[in-house]
Parts: C-alpha cells; sequence; structure tokens
C-alpha cells in the first residue's frame, strides 16, 4: 500500500460519510465507480460544479480534443499569434452583445482556472485605479505647485501656505498607500487563490489567509441601505489646494478606495441565491457613483446553464468584467476568460500580465467548439435547460410539499437549482444532531444518496443544508425520477427515523 | 476580418520585431507555420519557457491523452478518491527522496499552472505563521491572565500592572495587524497572479499592482551581508509579560513579520543566474533562524531539464516546499503541483484549499505518465539533458569566443542556458540605439533569428539582453549547429553593419 500524500485528511473526512469512491469513467450524467470485474453508474448532480454542461466526456468535444492532439495543435506558442484565441472573444462578443443587448466590445485575457480569470480582474480593477489615483495625485501635485508659485510672487502668505502643503501631502501620502477594497455579497464564493479567496465569504476559506490580499467589504444583499452603509463607512477624501481670494484653502477629492464589486448573479457556493433585483440596482448605481467596475462572476452560472448564456441576463445586470470558466473547457479542458469591456479596457494591461498556460491552442480551440455547440440550432440548449430545470424545479417543489418538516426551500434558476433542508439542530434524532453539529451536514445527506441510491450530489460549499443540483442538459426525465426518488427516501429517514442511514460511516 | 479582441496590443508589439507569427503545429522541438500551401519549419529553442522537455506533441504523451479521452477518464469527480494524484505524489517522493538524500515526505496539493502552485505555497506559508502567531499570542495573553491574578492577590501594584498590560496589548495588536512578508531574490519570477506578481521583481509586472497583496523584499543575491540587512530591518518584537521579584516586566518575544524565502534555483526570467553557494547557505541559515519555510520554484528549472530532476539538487539546496509545473504536463496538460514536507505539513489546509480543475484525472494521469519516461531507463534523459546541454553551451562559449564585442556572458546549467548579449546603448548603429532605447532589445533578436534562420528563442522576459535556450531533451547536435549558425549571423550583423537587418518590420 502507497502512502497517502495528495490529501489524505480530505478523503478521511469524505471515507465518513461514504464519499471516497474511486470513479473509473465519466458518460453523459453518469460517473461509475468499479465493484469486482463490474461498473456501478453513479447519476451526477454536481456535474463538476458547473463543468459539464454539455455532460462528461461529450464525444463531439472528445471527438474533437483527440484530433486536436493527433494533428498536433502547438499547445506552447506563447507570444505568437493566437487566431484561436480571438475567435474565442469574437464569439463571446457576439453573444453578450445579443443578451445584453450593447454593441459595445470586451477585450478578453485568458486564464486556466476560475480563480485565476477573477484575480486576472482583481488586477484590472486595480491597475484601472491606480491610474484613477495617479492622476488624482497629478492634478493635486499641480495645484500645490501652483501655490508655490504664488508663494514666489508674494500673492498668498508663505508660512501658512507651507505649512498647509505639508500636511495635505501627509495626510495624501498616508491614504495613498491604504490597501484598496472589494464590494460583494454576503456568500460569495470567486476562488480560493491569494487574492480571490479574500473575496469569498467563507471564513474557513478566508480568514487564515487575510493578511496576504486585499479586503472584500461583504454586504448583505436583502438589507435595504446596507451597501450604502459600508460604502459611507469606507469613504475618504484626499485633500487638494486652491487659492481663493488670496488665500490658500483645502478641497475634498474622493480618494478612490475601491477597486471593484464583484459578483455571482446566483451565488453558487453560497447557497444558490439569486440576486434580488432591489440589490442589483443598487450595485449599479454605486458602481456608476464610485467609478468602479462591475465585475459580473459568471464562472458557475455562466455558459448557458439558467436559459440564458449568462445568468446575469435575467436581472438586466450588464457587467464591466465577466469572468468564465467551467463549462467553457467542455468538461475536459482548462479553459477560463476574463472580459473587460472597451471603454474601460487598459491595453497596456497586456504587457503586465500572461500565463504559460493560457490561451494556448488547445483549451481555446475547445472553448470555441463549445460555443458552437451552445449556440447551434439558435441556441436549443439554452431552452432546453430552461425546461429540464423547471421539470427539475417542479419535482423538488413537490418534495417540499410532501416533507414541510424537513425542505426548507427550493431556489434557483435552470440547471442550478438548490434544496435546502431544514437545520437539525434541535432534532429528536442524536445522529442528525451529531450531523449538525459536525459542519459537514450535508455531505452526510450526500454519502446516504450515493451510497443507497448511486445518485451523487453535494452541498454548496459554503452552506451546507443546501444541495445543488447542476446536471448536463441532456439530464432526462428518467434521471429527474430517479433522482426524486432518493429525495423522498432521504426526507423519509430524516422526518421518520433515527437517522441511522445517514449516519457516519468510517 | 474579425475585430481583434484578445490582447491586440500585444500583438503589434510583436508585428514590430516580426513575431505575430501563426503557428499551426508543433512536433519535437519544430513548430510550424503556413505559408501558402506550406509548411514552414522553426527550430524551437524556446520550448513554452521549459513546459517542452518531452518536446512538442510527443507521441507516447499525445498517445496516452487520446487513450484516456477515448476511454472517459473522469476529469470532473471532484470531492472522490484521486489515487491517481496519489500515484504523481508517490512518484515525485521517490525522486525527491533520492535527490536529496532525506526520508522525510511531501505531501502535495495539486493546482492548474505554476501560479497557483506559488499562491498554494504562499498560503500554506502563511497558514504556518499564522499559527504560529496564534499561538505566541495565546502564550502572551496567558501571562497577561497571569499578572492580573498576581494583581487581585495583591502580590504585584494594580495600577503600574493595568498600565503595562495595557501598552504591551496596543503594541501587539497593532504589530499582529501587520501584512506579512516574503524573501526573494532580486531577479526573481513566480508568476503573475495578485498574490504571486508580487514575488516577481520586475517592476513592470509588480508595481501597479502593489496595493493588492503582501509584498516582498528582493534581496540581492551577490552582496554579503545583504539577505541579513533586510531581515534586520523587518525585525520586530511582541511584548509579552512576567513577574520578576515582585515587579512586572515586559519581554521582548520575535515577532514572525516573514512568511517563507521563495526562489528559483536558476533565475529563469531573470536571466538564467544560478543562486551563489554563498547565497544559498545564508538562505538556509536564515530561514532557519526565522523559522520559515524555504519555498524552491522548480516550475521553469526542474523536471530535469539541469541534469538532475531538481535543479537545486546541484546547489545542495533542500526546499520545505516545492512547487513544479510546465513539462509536468508532457506539453499538453496544464498539470501543477506544490508539495510540503512532512514536518510542516498543515493537513487542514485540505479543508481550506482547492479548485475546480485541479487534481483531475487527465493532468494527473499525464504527469504520472511524464515521471515515468523521466526516469525510465535509470533517468537517461537526465544524462542525456546534461550531455546536450554541455554541447550546447560549448558552442555558445565558442561564439563569445569569436565575438568578444557582442556577447557578454553564457550561463546556465543542463538545458536551461541563457546567452548575454553586450548592452548597446552607446552602439555606433543608430538602430541598436533605438532598439536598445525600447526595452525589447532581445525581442528584436528573435525577430532576427525567426525570420531570417527559422529559429524561435526569447529573451528572458525580465532580463532582455540575455537570450534564453531551454530545447527538449531530444535537440541534436544538427539543430544545434543550425543555431549557432544563425546566432553567428546576429553576432556579425551587430558587430559589423548598420543594424538594419535587426530593425523593426512593422
Amino acid at each position: 500500500m502507497t502512502e497517502e500524500l495528495a490529501e489524505p485528511y480530505l478523503r478521511g473526512v469524505l471515507a465518513t460519510a461514504g464519499l471516497d469512491v474511486e470513479y473509473v469513467r465519466g458518460d453523459g450524467d453518469t460517473l461509475y465507480y468499479r465493484k469486482g470485474d463490474d461498473e456501478v453508474p453513479v447519476l451526477d448532480f454536481v456535474g463538476g460544479y458547473g463543468s459539464t454542461m454539455l455532460g462528461h466526456s461529450n464525444p463531439e468535444i472528445i471527438s474533437y480534443a483527440r484530433e486536436l492532439l493527433a494533428g498536433q495543435t502547438p499547445i506552447h506558442a506563447q507570444f505568437s499569434r493566437h487566431p484561436y484565441a480571438n475567435e474565442v472573444a469574437a464569439k463571446l462578443n457576439t453573444i453578450i452583445k445579443r443578451e445584453t443587448g450593447s454593441d459595445e466590445s470586451y477585450f478578453a485575457i485568458f486564464a486556466n482556472s476560475g480563480a485565476e480569470a477573477i484575480e486576472a480582474a482583481m488586477k484590472h480593477a486595480e491597475f484601472e485605479r491606480y491610474v484613477r489615483l495617479e492622476g488624482l495625485r497629478a492634478e493635486i501635485g499641480a495645484n500645490i505647485e501652483a501655490v508655490r508659485a504664488a508663494v514666489t510672487d508674494g500673492t498668498v502668505a508663505a508660512a501658512e501656505a507651507n505649512a498647509l502643503i505639508a500636511d495635505v501631502t501627509a495626510h495624501n501620502e498616508a491614504l495613498a498607500g491604504r490597501t484598496p477594497l472589494f464590494l460583494t455579497p454576503v456568500g460569495s464564493f470567486h476562488g480560493k487563490l491569494a487574492g480571490s479567496t479574500q473575496l469569498t465569504y467563507n471564513p474557513v476559506y478566508r480568514v487564515v489567509f487575510s493578511a496576504l490580499a486585499a479586503q472584500a467589504r461583504f454586504v448583505p444583499v436583502d438589507e435595504p441601505g446596507a451597501l450604502d452603509a459600508v460604502v459611507e463607512s469606507e469613504r475618504r477624501w484626499l485633500h487638494d489646494v486652491a487659492i481663493d481670494g488670496g488665500q490658500v484653502k483645502v478641497v475634498q477629492r474622493p480618494f478612490p478606495g475601491f477597486c471593484a464589486v464583484v459578483l455571482e448573479p446566483i451565488l453558487g457556493e453560497g447557497g444558490i441565491h439569486e440576486m434580488p433585483a432591489t440589490f442589483v440596482r443598487d450595485i449599479q448605481r454605486v458602481a456608476a457613483e464610485l467609478e468602479i467596475p462591475v465585475v459580473v462572476d459568471e464562472i458557475q452560472s455562466g455558459m448557458g446553464r439558467t436559459g440564458a448564456f449568462l445568468a446575469s441576463t435575467h436581472l438586466g445586470l450588464r457587467g464591466d468584467y465577466y469572468a468564465l470558466a467551467k463549462s467553457l473547457g467542455g468538461g475536459i479542458a482548462k479553459a477560463a476568460v476574463m472580459l473587460v469591456r472597451a471603454s474601460r479596457y487598459q491595453s497596456n494591461f497586456e504587457m503586465m500580465h500572461s500565463s504559460t498556460f493560457a490561451k494556448d491552442s488547445f483549451s481555446c480551440l475547445i472553448a470555441a467548439k463549445v460555443l458552437d455547440t451552445l449556440e447551434a440550432g439558435d441556441g436549443e440548449i439554452y431552452r432546453t435547460a430552461e425546461s429540464r430545470g423547471a421539470e427539475l424545479r417542479n419535482v423538488l417543489q413537490d418534495l417540499m410539499k410532501e416533507f414541510p418538516e424537513v425542505i426548507k426551500d427550493v431556489r434557483g434558476r435552470g440547471l442550478m437549482i438548490g434544496l435546502e433542508f431544514l437545520e437539525q439542530g434541535e432534532a429528536r434524532s442524536a445522529i442528525l444532531r451529531e450531523l449538525h453539529g459536525s459542519g459537514f451536514f450535508g455531505y452526510y445527506l450526500s454519502g446516504f444518496l450515493l451510497r443507497e441510491h448511486s445518485i451523487r450530489t453535494f452541498p454548496t460549499s459554503s452552506a451546507v443544508y443546501t444541495l445543488r443540483f447542476e446536471p448536463s442538459a441532456n439530464i432526462s426525465t428518467a434521471d429527474i425520477a430517479k433522482l426524486a426518488e432518493g429525495l423522498r427516501d432521504l426526507c423519509g429517514q430524516i422526518r421518520d427515523t433515527d437517522g441511522q442511514r445517514l449516519a457516519p460511516v468510517a
């Protein structure tokens, strides 16, 4: 037996819920594990957290990928022409222009993961802020020079002016060094790299690392006025100088302390909550007021899952930047992209940011193929996602009616659905109370569904009472019925038993 | 003509040096572009900045990848058993134990790019620091409680003790919020994500974003005492309390202000400079003294290129962490890994850090295959890299003897070689002075070699007077002769002409 060196602790945690299965094959919405000589099919509703909109091992994608490899596609050709990257950018622009009704173009920066796309967005937003801040400081510097000139001319009093200049300079220096802030909803998930993990609400993923990078202010989405209060509490002023009637006076200029608003149209790991319309309006107003970009993280919600290419389309939310990944890679490639609208784009960013692995022919050509597949038949797959999603949602809502003591809510849109269970901290069953206390409640539900019904589900990672369903667009009525059967058994276990069959197994 | 939306500005810059070629195929050390109906072969010495140790489109790797795809390998199976990841970890452990002569194991955290592996290392190092800092604060808190108890007992004077506790608490609170620091050599390159770009020396990649993340202190590697001076200048003390003879006194405890030392054994983008032995010794001493990990970035230098699996092996440098990527993916997969030695490993990190795309079956199985290929025949490829590298180096050294007015230095090890040109800021040729002034000197040399000799090279990105050569282990004597011929022509152009053939082309 080899020593386990790739995350053995995590595996142990998975084992307690019976989730430490070894999958050997994926096909459509099915993952297979081996039992003796047989393969056991597992119906997969996790779908790589939204990566398998076209299913596992989509035959056209696999076939195209094999062809690219056989054709010796030039994967490592950095710093040359990348027409395939342009092709992806062009296709995305066509779709986004259609959905947003705008004709402004977006420039594309490629990445290897969703988290990398978010970090590129953070960097680009900080670049914008840097340019504005330097511009303001240059203006103020020129005004200070004007005051100095006036001192030399004798038009203003030297001692007073010099003292004031010293104060203003010290104030501005201190403020300019202030770490910038991001605004993002409570419950957000934007990745786990050094920067992006700070935009991720779950304290387990964030707090230990909070000294490493710029911080977010997390805003509750359903408290009117909360966003404005946060912005107000962080408002700071640079000091400028002006001469008025022979007197030098201090003039306040708004300090650009925020980089960007970053938000998911539907919180993924935060429990499948669509952004309320009022919050979306507030965000747009505040971003305009602060002159900062709205970064729309469509990494999980995008790529057609919700019945539109962008989940933000349903909200009437147009992003200044977009981040896409997961299903962009067609279930096999590590493809990700960050888009910036032309009017905000800093072309020099191209000389500052790059990655050896990103913008490669393989992931770009796969992404282009995925986009073609989504757009085929006048976007038939978007309508399929919507109708399949409605079917799934109806089944879950019926279940909620059947088990009002167990299920709290059914939420989401299209094939991005959450099923929230009622908390069991006060349950009769000691086992349920124990599962509640573990902090991994939903994972034990997932373990039960896997062991007893060969169904793969997971809770959203930061809201473990919500199971999430993100199958491919090919999910069938029979698959949905099988899920309903498993969930009915699960709900019965919670409502009617001592919870023994949900108990830790290892 | 489609609007260019994928980094058109960069393409324009490439075009001025004639580098905006579209490659259509890669095979071994050759990339091909199309000219009419023909394919034009280009001999590639860039090799994806070290990603093609096994060549472009290595037939065994391609064949295995196609087989995995045809076999429906379960790429999206997050939160399940990943024996293929364990396999990669085990193989890496075998190799590293052999090369370092240690039998301590390393745990593996997977990533999608080298930059992501570095960010995982930054996070893990910060986790270590966090644990130490919290431990120190808890000890100090307990000592403060002891003083309070002594006040209650009347064994120490209340007013004095309380004032001192208030001072100590305020001092420690302020210090604990201090942003941590990293130590890394001048010239380092560790990636361009929000955190890792701060460990990257080149100001173009770093300065605009410096407010986003924790900073590095960059240490010159050839100045005795520089490292100690940096450490000394950043030394800070937490204040602890102790009771001594009925008096409360303040005791200084070292504040853990540094997270880690992060270094490449051979600077890649910084101009192909191997770390001097004295600096390596200093780094090890200082890291031990500060109790911080040494993170060895083998992303470009590792995977056998230098004649050993790890370039650090030649330096007698053992890492507490390692980062690997580039050739780990065999020229096709986005594979990356971060290793942490067992005695420093924080197993809870597995619950805090993950990535949808990382640790997947495809990239892990390709990485395992790559490691098998490197280790085959008792590591024959390491010896090949050494001997081919020696041949390449000899040819370049002969060239330096032939053109002492043009070439300044030949450096590196194995198949990671740098050729530094003398600066041309004072050249007779106006064109050469112009190329110097552009900041892209080496890119124009690359353009000349590509246009006139069908040879692909690039300067190191942060030291543009150094061309870098990182071909595959299959590079032939004929290929090296072809390179020498091209470089001889180039050197002649610089020495003997007005530089017209090197001039911007677009």
